[in-house]
C-alpha cells in the first residue's frame, strides 16, 4: 500500500498544509493531482486529487496520527490550518485522541497511548 | 502519520480481507475496533471501526496500491474478495491504474507506472 489519495476542491492548498503536517515535500504537481514524497523510507505518500463534487458527510477512511504528546502534536497542527473537533481523554483504556479538521474539513486524529 | 482507519459494518471480515491483501496480521482485535500490524518497518497501519451507519456515496479518501504487474495484483485482490470497478488504462501518460472496492464497497487503487 503506497499511497493514500485525499479527493479535495484545492489540492494545492490541502498538499501545503498536510506536507507541513507530516513534515515531507510536494514529489509532484500535475494541477489537478498533487503527491507528497513519502516522510520516510517505507512509509505511506499522500495525493490530494481536484474533484468537482464537494465533501457530503463524515469521512469512511480517515488517517491517524501517533504521538507522544498529544496536545503539543495538536497545537503544532492547529498552527498549520487544522481546527480541533473534539477530544476523547479517559474514555478508551489506554488510548486518548484529538479528532481534528484539515483545511477542507476531512477529519483526522492524533491519539496518545498510555 | 500511523494509521488508516476505515469505518465499517464488519470489522473482522474487513480484517481479514485488508490483513491478506496487505500481508500481515491482525494485531489486536478489541470487538468494534480490529487494528492490523505495519506491512512492514515503517509502514503505515490499517485499522477497522463498527459504525451504525451504512457507506453513502464515492469514500473520500482512499488507499492505493503500487505494482509492477497490474494484471496479477488485481487478479489477486480480487480472488481474495474485492470487486473490479473499472480499469483506466492508455489515459493518463506513464500510469494505468484499476480502481477496485473491497468487500464492503470501499473504493481502492492499484496503479502501474509504466
Amino acid at each position: 500500500m503506497g499511497m493514500v489519495t485525499i479527493d479535495c476542491a484545492d489540492p494545492q492548498k490541502l498538499a501545503a498544509f498536510w506536507s507541513a503536517a507530516v513534515d515531507t515535500a510536494v514529489a509532484q504537481d500535475w494541477g489537478e493531482f498533487v503527491m507528497l514524497a513519502p516522510a520516510g523510507e517505507g512509509q505511506v505518500r499522500l495525493a490530494f486529487q481536484k474533484v468537482p463534487e464537494p465533501k457530503v458527510g463524515k469521512n469512511r477512511v480517515h488517517v491517524d496520527f501517533e504521538t507522544n504528546d498529544r496536545v503539543a502534536e495538536v497545537e503544532r497542527l492547529v498552527s498549520l490550518g487544522a481546527s480541533v473537533a473534539y477530544d476523547q481523554v479517559g474514555v478508551v483504556p489506554g488510548l486518548d485522541w484529538t479528532t481534528l479538521a484539515d483545511p477542507e474539513g476531512n477529519v483526522f486524529c492524533v491519539g496518545q497511548a498510555h
